[in-house]
């Protein structure tokens, strides 16, 4: 069924605006919803020389497939003008509303999906609205207490039980509470938003080698192995906690629906260096499908027709996908 | 110049004899010289039903290529008979007798250099005596202070700041003299060992996003950008602290010639990833060349005929490499 994903330019002097007009140029399945200010898809558009249709948006109208060289704009006007590479404050607003009118068409399914652009925490900081990530604004706007990390690229889905921790605090960030939360949300959307009957989930140590018994850190014997447990009881398909180092090969990876890792840098390294600029960055626990690129603003790119598609072309696709598969 | 190569085939019972026969059905242009029981080699050549001549090992001789199907062995024996796969502590000091012979070769200029295959080292302990592995036991063995653990695999060197160490201690552990000292060795090996003249040295930051100015955890701030700087003043050239999730990426990687990791799962993962089965790993701060397997004893492959060689070939010809480019 045809239906209708949002997509958010995010930050209006970095790459977003541009990237949404370059994946315009092709036709897609469902509609393809920009929420941002027309008349700067329009400046944009005519900078990098290309001709894109913006078509009005009706949410009274069906859903129906986007075609070559169209994209539809679901309007939200601009504080300030904006130019390329130069971030102003008054735009922060601006920026926020746009997440909010998506998330809101997300909640009242109006939209069947959230692809979200890159945006510049920093400028919306600025503005004086305290913003420290899509991430937790979408979890507040839709009353989520714990959300997941997913990062996936070809191949290879990677979860994070810690995101944006010091290091010297992840351990003990740790319980068998968050991991337990965790993992549910992980197999609940796995199942419910992948269309995975199933998951069989690969979940790493924190440790060095898993802990090697014991010999390097123990929270594998204390915290995670006993959750685990607990958690296959409940009927969950879950191997480890597994040395990372070692985990991330081809022959583990075939069979696991997602791995799991303890933090940041334990899992995102391999992911990016697997997918080369194809990765997307998954909300997990929303109740709603949201994918973002995986990348920054990238603000001297901006207007120049240099900017890669390919983590945005990923996330779209991803978002479709996951449309067509949900339960 | 013709030399020899040492190369111990570490636990009997497990794939390292097989390993190193495997090898030597293919000619190398130094002699390779197997310090290992011959009576174990010949038992299980017959096994794996391959032809090779094993040759008597005279140090008096200059060092000749080893012609193909041919093996120099430099005589251990064995403490009690060894099974394929069967654990036993009596032969715990034939296997420390073997590194020592071989660390004692290198260290007085009789081998050129060292290449390890697979010990067990739970085996060693009981068979009574304190063994926490190679690495420490032949920095014990030359007077070496610290040494530091690098892996290395076709485009990638990954060199780590600590190593096995619980998650929890690493943050603790990345002190100014620690990192100072690791990087002064890192940049000197890859100076003397693999004759690079001013190498390029990608650091990674300890937090998610290097800390993201602070944010995210301040020791990049007050630790690892001051410590780099001094370095620096000496004449070093080093990159970061970077990013550990976007700074595995083949566009960065090209101008590297070796990644600084500040621990284990933070590095490796991803270079394993890359390798695939064709990583070694290097010691380097020793006064000489070791490059060994990166996989462990595959108790369960020993005497098939199915065991992988490809981490011995790339520790061989990383050590032949490092040879014949030393300064």
């Amino acid at each position: 069924m045809t239906c209708r994903i949002a997509l958010t330019p995010g930050e209006p002097a970095g790459v977003g605006p541009d990237l949404m007009l370059q994946i315009a140029e092709q036709g897609w399945p469902h509609q393809l919803v920009a929420v941002a200010d027309p008349a700067l898809l329009a400046e944009r558009a005519e900078r990098l020389g290309l001709k894109i249709a913006l078509l009005p948006y009706d949410p009274a109208e069906p859903p129906k497939a986007q075609a070559p060289g169209t994209l539809t704009v679901c309007p939200v006007p601009l504080g300030v003008p904006s130019e390329p590479g130069q971030l102003d404050a008054g735009n922060g607003a601006y920026v926020l509303e746009t997440l909010r009118r998506a998330a809101e068409g997300n909640l009242s399914g109006e939209f069947a999906a959230l692809v979200t652009g890159p945006v510049h925490k920093g400028i919306i900081n600025q503005a004086g609205v305290a913003f420290s990530g899509h991430t937790e604004f979408f979890a507040e706007q839709s009353a989520t207490a714990e959300v997941v990390m997913m990062l996936a690229t070809e191949g290879l889905r990677v979860a994070l039980v810690t995101t944006h921790l010091p290091l010297a605090s992840v351990a003990k960030a740790i319980t068998p509470d968050k991991l337990t939360r965790i993992v549910r949300i992980l197999n609940q959307d796995l199942r419910s938003k992948f269309g995975i009957a199933r998951p069989r989930i690969y979940v790493c140590g924190l440790n060095p080698h898993a802990g090697e018994g014991g010999h390097l850190g123990r929270e594998e014997i204390e915290v995670i192995e006993p959750t685990l447990a607990q958690l296959r009881d409940e009927g969950m398909d879950l191997v480890g906690p597994l040395p990372a180092d070692t985990l991330f090969q081809e022959k583990y990876l075939k069979d696991a629906d997602a791995v799991l890792a303890m933090y940041h840098d334990q899992g995102l390294p391999v992911l990016k260096y697997k997918g080369f600029g194809k990765a997307v960055n998954i909300t997990l626990g929303l109740p709603f499908i949201r994918t973002s690129v995986d990348h920054g603003t990238a603000l001297d790119l901006a207007g120049t027709g240099r900017a890669d598609t390919g983590s945005l072309l990923t996330a779209i696709h991803h978002a479709i996908k996951m449309v067509e598969k949900r339960t």
